[in-house]
């Protein structure tokens, strides 16, 4: 990851000195990042963007060039520019592993550090986070679409990513929501993930027939042979020329390896079933059928309710802008601050719109599984001094509707707490897992979600609820602020 | 820019050995790229990206840790991962330049080049142009809503961007297309490109009440003093507090400079009304107002429209990720391909869906002004040979349907070539300008529309023909390959 540190708004930079000639600059800030809503009505988010979060916060300070750039923008003063001089990350950051399940209104990172370094991490934060979390939601709900077996779909969208990293931290997200592969190659050697790809149009064009570039195809790459079939027609020159090609293969006795066409236009449904009934008949029924071209977890759900034969689905625009909803729109949040005398004071802020109201203060998450089936039955927000004891009996309630209950008995219900320590006193305290641990404990923790959160509409709304302790500060806080306390 | 060499769908690899292994790598192939609907019902879109396109293009190189990834995916000879170890780009590339006005079915960016390179650059020149077309159209359209003083919008979407690029990438982006500045310093320092910023609610938090918050502020940047006034109630405290701070500095008889508030919830037209109205009482009639949250080109049409008083546009989401059309749609296709005795053979794909065909041949693109009032009347594109004679009478007409015809006589129009070279044998012969000139050109550029074609939503379509020659082959290439020839 290149060097990033003046990757932030210009008023953190203003708030900074802001803070700095106030001398309130090494107070302690406590700042949540969270999201207040599912992207595209989804049930729940998956986290993501941790490891790269990290390396920023790792290669965080001013070179000379920076420095030079700030002077020259004429209001920050030289005090404050040497200070910068020597700027280093100081404070702790702990965060919801990667790959892990996650709903609105809970905090997926939480920042402590003096405010003055807080506030310049908040941009880059979020950049980072938002869109990671964003793509890796929309890729758990593709890969859910395309079935159980999710080693279906792959992840095609670098040509339409914004801007390059999104296609390559985009792919990293895509497979941690779930995809088994991608075909962008930097992104491949830099999460060792798995690439896939074989040819495109421009492969068939520029031979003199359609037939000579398959035989090609097929003689450059035995064993790999999926040929695209539709840069002419379909079914009536496209297919039949790849089971010719397929036939010759087979006549050579050559081992098949994996094989098969790919579809990139047309009506997917009648082609494949189509396009299947023919490779079958020649004998070919262990060749497979790919399909690209504007998929999304709709159009995928669509075309296996209509019986489409389609063993591999590759999504490109739709995954990699998350284009029904290409952002995440995480927040990040003062929570507290330290006093005169070095105690932490909880912060709200209040808002016209009552779920723009901020909750007070430091904290931890419980996350609530049922003791009988493993799944998840709600997450617990509590103060960071509170703890869940799981042989006293448990009563959760939504905070925005705290007449709604549900009282859990010991042994009917265990708690893990999810937020991680990631940075100590500026230091990295945390070994991210490979980019495929963290796919492969993101399945997992899916899995652990009821079908009804994960249906890809009106799903069911997991609970987050408050513990009574930081519920009545919360409510507390609202009363003395409205009424001028 | 990074080393992005790797950056290119796997797919691109194995076809470029598949041409190796061929021996016909070498053969010059022409690839336009081009894109067939303007985003979100615009009438026109915005070219950029092009300088980051020559940077990728002269970094391309593949080094010994790349081709170490090659060899461990085990399929790529020895003799291609040989042959890569020398990689360099040799061919030629022209585009149209930034910031222009740009129009369907015509190639913003034209590549003739030894097929196995042309193939390599696909991934990247699509990935980087997609995105700075997007944003920067995005960007004029919404500053057209802001109204003709375009030095209203400022471009505030880092935290939502689709990663750092498109952090850094869509600020550089959203300035072309006409944004006056940006709170991205480090798109700021990259492309020396104003940036613009002042405090967030966590100031007004993180100080014991909102007035001494701004009393701070206003005390770090006299003259340049924007206080957000939300954080609590705008009207009740948030814009009396501001008031409070400003007549202070008044009566110390302070130079006030830019001042003045920012609005970032509730109903902008009316808060803006009520806002003005209580700073004008106060005789701060100077006094800016900006207003940030969720606008977009509609919403800022809508609240003009309403008689909303602010003076200023924060632009986040919805620019920096073209929330409502995150995907440009920007194509490559093969157009042509060195023959046998080294002729040019022009290439044609067929498609089911007619808008898909492409027009085969080297081409030239024509931009044609009315003489009377140097309006854009039409796009002409030609076969590379031909040229447009001012003298002589020009009859354009509309290859979808040919039928509609316009005739126009010598002194009516005249004719600029829109295509430049960028790139001759592997060497950039280009000068890009800086982000601010191209932003003027662009400026300027898009007062050579009518406003017919600027509309936000069911704009006039900007004609964009075939010259008559280029008309024939295309048909008659179409009547070959349906045909069997």
């Amino acid at each position: 990851m290149k060097k990033y540190s003046l990757l932030t708004d210009f008023y953190q930079l203003t708030m900074m000195q802001g803070y700095f000639q106030a001398g309130v600059h090494n107070r302690r800030a406590v700042f949540d990042m969270f999201y207040r809503e599912n992207p595209r009505g989804s049930g729940f988010a998956i986290m993501a963007g941790t490891a790269q979060l990290l390396e920023y916060i790792e290669n965080l300070r001013f070179e000379e060039d920076d420095l030079e750039y700030l002077r020259s923008q004429g209001i920050f003063t030289d005090a404050f520019i040497e200070y910068l001089r020597d700027f280093r990350f100081t404070g702790d950051i702990c965060a919801i592993p990667e790959g892990t399940v996650v709903f609105p209104n809970e905090p997926l990172c939480i920042v402590t550090a003096p405010i003055i370094e807080a506030q310049l991490i908040e941009t880059a934060l979020l950049n980072i986070l938002n869109h990671q979390c964003l793509i890796a939601t929309k890729s758990a709900r593709i890969c859910h679409a395309a079935g159980d077996d999710s080693d279906m779909v792959l992840e095609f969208g670098a040509r339409r990513a914004q801007g390059p990293d999104a296609a390559i931290y985009g792919a990293r997200a895509a497979i941690i929501g779930g995809c088994a592969a991608t075909s962008n190659v930097l992104a491949g050697k830099m999460f060792d993930i798995p690439v896939k790809g074989t040819h495109a149009h421009s492969w068939v064009m520029s031979f003199d027939t359609e037939l000579a570039a398959f035989a090609a195809y097929a003689s450059a790459f035995p064993g790999r042979c999926t040929l695209l079939v539709d840069t002419y027609d379909t079914l009536a020159s496209g297919v039949p020329n790849a089971i010719r090609i397929f036939d010759e293969m087979r006549a050579k006795g050559r081992p098949m390896g994996y094989y098969g066409i790919r579809l990139d236009s047309g009506d997917f449904a009648y082609l494949s079933k189509e396009s299947r009934k023919m490779l079958d008949a020649a004998g070919h029924t262990d060749a497979k059928i790919t399909a690209s071209c504007d998929l999304d977890e709709f159009l995928i759900q669509s075309l296996r309710l209509q019986g489409a034969k389609i063993d591999n689905w590759g999504v490109g625009t739709s995954l990699i802008t998350s284009k029904d909803c290409p952002a995440f729109g995480g927040v990040y949040k003062l929570v507290a601050i330290e006093g005169d005398n070095g105690e932490m004071i909880p912060k709200i802020k209040l808002s016209e719109n009552p779920e723009k109201v901020t909750v007070p203060a430091e904290k931890k998450i419980y996350r609530i599984y049922d003791a009988a089936n493993h799944k998840i039955k709600a997450d617990l927000i509590t103060m960071a001094h509170e703890t869940v004891d799981e042989a006293e009996k448990l009563v959760l309630f939504d905070p925005r509707a705290p007449w709604k209950k549900m009282q859990l008995a010991p042994g009917e219900f265990y708690a893990k707490e999810l937020l991680v320590p990631i940075v100590k006193n500026g230091q990295c305290v945390y070994n991210s897992p490979s980019v495929m641990e963290i796919r492969e404990h993101s399945i997992r923790d899916q899995n652990s979600l009821w079908e009804e959160h994960r249906r890809l509409t009106n799903p069911h709304v997991m609970p987050v609820d408050l513990s009574q302790g930081l519920y009545d500060l919360w409510q507390q806080m609202i009363y003395d602020a409205r009424n001028g306390h």
